[in-house]
């Protein structure tokens, strides 16, 4: 019997022992069914899983937990399954915890700034829940329709808004969660400040489902910004929108949006796309501002002065809603229209110090000049973090594909970036892992991950390749 | 031999070892001297350690946890050595790494908006020139003028500025780190965002100093607001100040400082300090915002405003600089009148969440009147972060201060709080962490100590009693 059919049979087992204490509906084996939970939204290959359980309560994670780990049985935490890293993705079998039945809003606390929240719980019911009591969750991934929050703080999940506000991390007070064997505590803190202990709650953001599942999480919200403006500027070349961004960065303005669109997306979605791009554009800056509305008026002009200075051709401004949805438009189709563009695509996320986009852009391109491929990139230039996108037609470029990508993420290590700015490393990209870990930090990390989970059963094939 | 003696010897021979590699003039033996790192600015009892080494590099950092963890011998890290929780005494002997001589910076990246230091460097020798650069470093502790930022660091250090700023924790990018025993590795990123792997460098801000040593910190800055207004609100009642504190966070107000002081304070204010402060004064609010000067000045009137309708008795308003200064007065002089009001004293720093202030006000008093001391508390109403003192003269009631101690920490806790919100556990309030962690969250805890330290060499006696 080999390991994957190994696998089948102990989650088998588990599946009965787990149905027969939690409830019978909870637990699905049905293989159809069973082929809705194989990926996420990245380009790791599908893997379906064994058993899926529908958890509901703290009480069937532990039983889940507790089972599996007794039974050697791999689990794979899935809550919007919206990730582009493969993380929620079952590469080694067994059970895939699924949280959409736990997608309760516990609590929003308008006096102390803070809600509780269940992980299954889609980002953007929160928000509309949390904009209604008049405050503000910042963090906005682009998939915020469809993703869910245990997701968005297993991954760290940032978006647009990050560079104003910070990434899920800066939200995140404290965590009920339950490690691999069902123990469960809460960590972190209900104030806004804490020092009691080492701050597990912090290495729990971010670490992917591989140490922790989370049963509830306590969230930091804001004050609601009264205004919001918005500006898209139009540039001959992307060496002048870099500068742009460097400059709007260095008079010390902080807009909450400030994002970047390279010459190959605007050619695309000069073609493909609804706005009418003008043939001599190269590059386009979306920037959004918000604060008070005094404030932001004063803001926007400084930005069209500062715009105009940094050789922008032309400067849409927007402020009322409609308007500013117009001149998202190109953003917002960026991702379909690429889909489109080629038959086939990796799309990768980096980040590097800002001062070095302009390199980076040209690093990138020249990787794919060098093995045939196109490379088309935007993102949030604000936080020099990329989304890069190698694209191709023929099915025989696939190898000169990968090694586009790997070429990428070395151009962006030399640049003291990172290989993945808000993605993950998950299944997809843990063969890059070692290239921005030195081994002696490697061997911590995966000292840090057997602290928590020794047998290696929570979300396997993850971060590390061992 | 005991083990007291039986570390002595070991650190003798460590002593003349590490001596021999990095120079002999690093290494400190001689007992008048040793006497110089016995204690930090708490109130723990004083620790002779048996030799110091005072390190200039990573390799002598190195050469101490190598030779140390060979021979057994206990190392205490020692920045600023003005920690209020007793971090950096010895409390096992051994030997203090003083980082007196690693006191550079090294870089200021206007572009990229971050800075490297030697974790020597004071406070605010690098504010001021972070400053000079244009730019912004907030983490502000009472101690500025002499901690040194490996000390912030490893305490996580707040301050008033917190409140909109945030904590030490949300500045650091990257830190070099050195494992007892001597592995040293980056980690963290020299980019905004990142996600590759572990966020060990959260996990390490706040250690107390515990899991590793830092030979550099990679810290993050941001712009250097433009204009600073400061409102001093006198109030009959703590209760009235205290619903004003919520009426401004209500309101979405984000004043960079917002300090209450309590009546206790007011009352030694008014018969030792040097502002004149009217006689039915109960508690003063003490309010500064900051940002562009025309919207500074709209949110004082704003703030004015709200502070008369909650009952504000008289509101000082400054806008200059030497004004400024003079309503802080009072803030600034408290701890050392606080000292002069009595014998003894324990200063404690405890958080609740925002609305449970008053609640908490009342039950600490409550607590001193139980047991015939006083209690004195002022500190960072906005973050729910109070520095609470015990008071008393008569010796013979040092056992009643530690129940009122305890009872302080009882009543945190039971009104969702913390036990410390910015001065760490140490070795101080080891005893307390049992009763805000649960067993196993504490057991957690104590395995991440393992996995960095297994021998238990690095800062031993703090955060867990064991």
């Amino acid at each position: 019997m080999n390991s994957r059919s190994r696998t089948a049979d102990s989650t088998a087992k588990a599946a009965a022992l787990i149905g027969k204490q939690t409830g019978e509906h909870k637990v699905v084996v049905d293989p159809d069914l069973l082929e809705g939970f194989a990926l996420d939204e990245s380009e790791a290959e599908p893997v379906v899983p064994d058993a899926v359980v529908r958890v509901e309560n703290a009480e069937d994670i532990r039983c889940v937990l507790k089972t599996a780990e007794e039974l050697d049985v791999p689990v794979t935490p899935r809550a919007g399954g919206t990730g582009k890293s493969g993380g929620a993705v079952p590469v080694c079998g067994g059970i895939v915890m699924a949280f959409s039945r736990m997608n309760q809003l516990m609590d929003i606390d308008r006096e102390n700034l803070l809600a509780v929240v269940e992980p299954g719980m889609i980002l953007k019911d929160f928000q509309e829940e949390v904009e209604k009591a008049g405050l503000f969750f910042p963090p906005d991934p682009a998939s915020l329709d469809s993703c869910a929050l245990g997701g968005n703080v297993a991954e760290n999940a940032g978006g647009p808004r990050a560079f104003k506000y910070g990434v899920t991390r800066e939200y995140v007070l404290g965590l009920d969660c339950l490690l691999m064997g069902g123990t469960g505590f809460f960590t972190g803190r209900r104030t806004v400040k804490g020092v009691a202990g080492y701050d597990v709650a912090s290495l729990l953001v971010g670490s992917e489902g591989t140490l922790a599942v989370f049963s509830r999480i306590m969230l930091r919200l804001i004050r609601n910004p009264v205004g919001i403006a918005t500006l898209l500027a139009e540039f001959d070349t992307e060496i002048s929108a870099a500068r742009a961004v460097s400059a709007i960065i260095s008079r010390g303005l902080v807009p909450r949006v400030l994002e970047l669109i390279d010459s190959a997306c605007v050619d695309t979605a000069r073609r493909e796309g609804k706005m009418a791009i003008p043939e001599n554009t190269g590059c386009l800056l979306l920037i959004e501002v918000d604060g008070e509305e005094d404030v932001i008026e004063k803001e926007i002009e400084t930005l069209a002065d500062l715009l105009e200075k940094q050789k922008a051709v032309n400067i849409l401004a927007a402020q009322d809603s409609a308007q500013r949805d117009r001149l998202w438009t190109t953003r917002r189709e960026l991702s379909e229209l690429i889909k489109r563009r080629a038959v086939f695509k990796i799309a990768d996320d980096v980040a590097v110090p800002r001062a070095a986009l302009p390199d980076a852009l040209e690093a990138y391109r020249k990787a794919g000049d060098r093995y045939g491929v196109e490379v088309a990139s935007f993102g949030h230039a604000g936080d020099g973090n990329l989304h890069v996108n190698v694209l191709w037609n023929d099915e025989a470029l696939a190898d000169n594909a990968r090694k586009t990508v790997d070429g990428i993420m070395q151009a962006t290590l030399d640049l003291g970036g990172t290989i993945t700015g808000e993605h993950g490393v998950g299944h997809v990209k843990a063969k890059y892992l070692a290239m921005e870990l030195s081994p002696e930090s490697a061997a911590l990390q995966k000292r840090l991950k057997n602290t928590f989970d020794p047998k290696g059963l929570l979300n396997p094939g993850k971060l590390f390749i061992t």
